[in-house]
């Protein structure tokens, strides 16, 4: 080794916008995604787990003629062919079921879950690698596999604790471009006011009705005084548009009534009402009231990327945001239909539709709801007083472990009992075990209960403390009774 | 569209050497982790989840001073920086340990599960992405935390339904250094000659004894005519090294007995067998008798790597080979002690010790032993006979998913009866729901018993059949039950 230059140590750092995930972080993930798991095999989806490498070529998405893939995802040339990390889902589901087209059943309906990858500018909360939990129906045409993600979408919130916290709200695109044939605005010569209109709704909920309205009108000048340029519809014609965002009744037949007067004088747009109202219907008859999903014309996220029925789940009890204003949670889901998923592969268009979760929101959401059992998941410690009893201690550990309470024997080095203390507090351990040469002689252990110890010593005076020691003697064969008692 | 230059349609293939997971080869080694998961935890071990990539700087094991990181990892430069795919869990274990080594416990017990990537050749059954297992104890040097690793996985063999089939086997290298001092290359001028026995011995399984010997001798000719250069021990000293490898004795007492003998002249030596009889100590303590865990100095695979003790879980019950001849299944785990996790960042040995786990072998065994409920998995398809009656049939189908039964509507295109029947087919519906007009205005449901079905055509004559259709009816009101008591 030493005839070996001196080279300067790696730096142990995670990459930039990426991060590690400890514990908790980890199991509650998991365990929400298998309970959702659990209720989308309920309704016939299958498990799919593509690899998180795909060709360049089959993500698409990338300029034909550059020698390198545009920035958006992770990519590299491997013997001559350029290969990237899955930035979504939905890419590899275009390609599984252009590939497997004669195999899969069709419809299909498959799920997944994993990590995806982006090559963004990293921010706060944002990060490289995230987790999607996506459900999508390949090859039916039919509303019922619509209302049948938003029923699916409702039950998992259910299951997760979150019944009367949310609300799942459907639109449909082309309702949409019914409202844009109204507003004259349908042929293909208009191509470039409807691209301008798509964007002004999309910025609905951060420009409000006002800056929206002025898109659609002549433009309008953001705070740094840049001017974008507006679709140039006149007043009449950015009404058609904005009633169309505002036609919520009071409950679904009103809204539909509303969008029915909007778009009676197109076709497209009467297709797409009927759509809403099949979903509707067919929600209605397996019980999903309005108070778990709702018609809402308002829903205007993904109405650019979708082709019919577009839904958005939000979560609506209130947090605090960063500048101590309380607001809704929001957000958690989104997805709608669309008919150009494996036609890049095979020049059929198939119908499909779907939903994606964002796994981290919806995490976060149930933590701040307590969701998670925060009963005490440290192990219990079984201190080493004496190195010649190793095996003693470690039978003990292995009883409470028997017993299907988690326990560890300390393992580092046992001569200073302070530090064996201080790691039972790094892992919030319930109880640590103590048995010295007395104890073993008279078949007895201490049990020291360190989160009541916590709590005395934070409440009461050093006096009071000296008499209430939260330290007890068992016989070792109650021992892991009384643990287990204890431990509730 | 028309405007763009036409395109050559992208191929749909996975990339070569990966594959993708359909239904239950995902659901079911999800299952199997998890269950592993509970025994990790109980343990006392704690989940770690790093990203999929990692700096090039941080995986290690790359020539400093070329371009291109050497083969072995994908990998590719991000803004100057090289980036890598992880191979192990291993590597990115050791970047956290030195990160975060002062906020995680010490020992700290973490495992790890999930997928790994290697840029290597692929062959039949080796992918370039697999998942790994893994669970380490980093900063412990107590042969109780080897000795845990070897119960641990003892408790997930029992816990996935293996007891009586698998051993796990326990080795110490320094018994091996040992050893070789015995025979005379301790020194540091025979630091070839050690190199040569370890991967002579290595390559125990391959070559047998005779091939081993003849390595550890003058050196050996391949079937291909090719020589390799042997250790150039005398036969004395060979004898000493497979003395080693052949000292497995009656019991435990017997085998450390024999090492005792064979390394009496070498401190190592008497260090590696006297570890050795902790663990076996530490494991009788605990009830691991050695049908489950045993001292076997045959076990060789691993010794060229691990500083201390090296195990291996293999599985025994027998399986037929590629060539029909009976054999054991074989290894499906292995790992022992080293001690340089972290040494590469911060300068400081860290001793540590864990176990990999090969996720699709131990799939494969238990998939061969029967051991996942091979119970219909299919849903329960209700058809659709009258396309105006769509909000009827899926409120059956919501019927049954309340009840906790798997099931879907057809959503395929209804006219074809047929097509809906060959759905059924693919997707192993043990139970499809028609209800035509008729039915529907007397508040019935015709119930065909699928499974039952293939059974009766596949046993009996067409007559016989035809006397016993594999169809009933019910009220619409049971049909829930119905399918219930039939499902089991």
């Amino acid at each position: 080794m030493a005839k070996h230059k001196k080279q300067p140590r790696p730096k142990a750092v995670t990459p930039k916008g990426f991060r590690d995930y400890f514990g908790a972080e980890v199991t509650r993930r998991a365990d929400m995604l298998a309970r959702i798991a659990r209720i989308y095999h309920r309704y016939g989806f299958d498990a799919l787990e593509t690899s998180g490498v795909e060709t360049v070529e089959a993500l698409g998405k990338f300029l034909p003629d550059v020698d390198r893939p545009n920035e958006g995802v992770f990519a590299w040339e491997e013997d001559g062919d350029w290969l990237a990390l899955r930035y979504d889902m939905t890419a590899p589901l275009a390609r599984v079921a252009a590939q497997y087209r004669n195999d899969l059943p069709s419809p299909y309906r498959r799920y997944a879950m994993g990590p995806v990858w982006r090559n963004e500018k990293p921010g706060p909360g944002r990060f490289r690698q995230f987790y999607q939990c996506d459900a999508d129906t390949v090859g039916s045409a039919s509303m019922a596999a619509d209302a049948e993600i938003c029923a699916m979408l409702s039950d998992v919130f259910e299951e997760l604790g979150l019944g009367g916290d949310y609300i799942i709200r459907v639109n449909n695109r082309k309702v949409l471009n019914g409202v844009m044939e109204v507003a004259g605005i349908g042929g293909p010569e208009h191509e470039a006011e409807r691209g301008i209109v798509l964007r002004a709704i999309d910025k609905l909920d951060r420009l409000g009705e006002d800056g929206v309205r002025a898109l659609l009108g002549e433009g309008r000048k953001d705070d740094s005084g840049d001017f974008t340029k507006g679709a140039g519809l006149d007043d009449e014609q950015a009404g058609v548009v904005m009633g169309f965002m505002g036609a919520l009744g009071a409950d679904g037949a009103a809204t539909l009534a509303n969008l029915d007067r909007l778009v009676a004088d197109s076709e497209v747009g009467r297709e797409g009402v009927d759509e809403l109202r099949q979903i509707a219907d067919l929600l209605a008859a397996q019980g999903y009231g309005p108070d778990r999903i709702v018609i809402d014309p308002s829903v205007v996220r993904g109405l650019g990327y979708y082709t019919g029925p577009v839904y958005e789940a939000e979560l609506t009890f209130e947090v605090t945001d960063e500048k101590g204003r309380p607001r809704q949670f929001g957000s958690v889901a989104g997805g709608g239909r669309y008919d150009d998923l494996v036609k890049r592969f095979t020049g059929q268009e198939v119908p499909a539709t779907g939903v994606s979760i964002g796994v981290d929101r919806l995490l976060a959401a149930l933590t701040m709801k307590g969701r998670f059992d925060d009963a005490e998941d440290g192990p219990v410690v079984v201190t080493v007083m004496d190195k010649s009893r190793l095996a003693a201690y470690q039978a003990m550990v292995s009883d409470l472990r028997k017993a299907d309470i988690r326990a560890e024997l300390y393992l580092g080095n046992p001569k200073n009992f302070g530090n064996q203390l201080k790691y039972c507090d790094k892992r919030g351990a319930p109880f640590a075990i103590i048995q010295g040469e007395d104890e073993a002689a008279r078949g007895v252990v201490q049990i020291k209960d360190l989160k009541l110890g916590a709590r005395l010593a934070s409440e009461l005076s050093h006096e009071e403390w000296r008499d209430q020691p939260a330290q007890f003697e068992c016989r070792l064969e109650d021992m892991v009774s009384e643990i287990k008692a204890r431990l509730g």
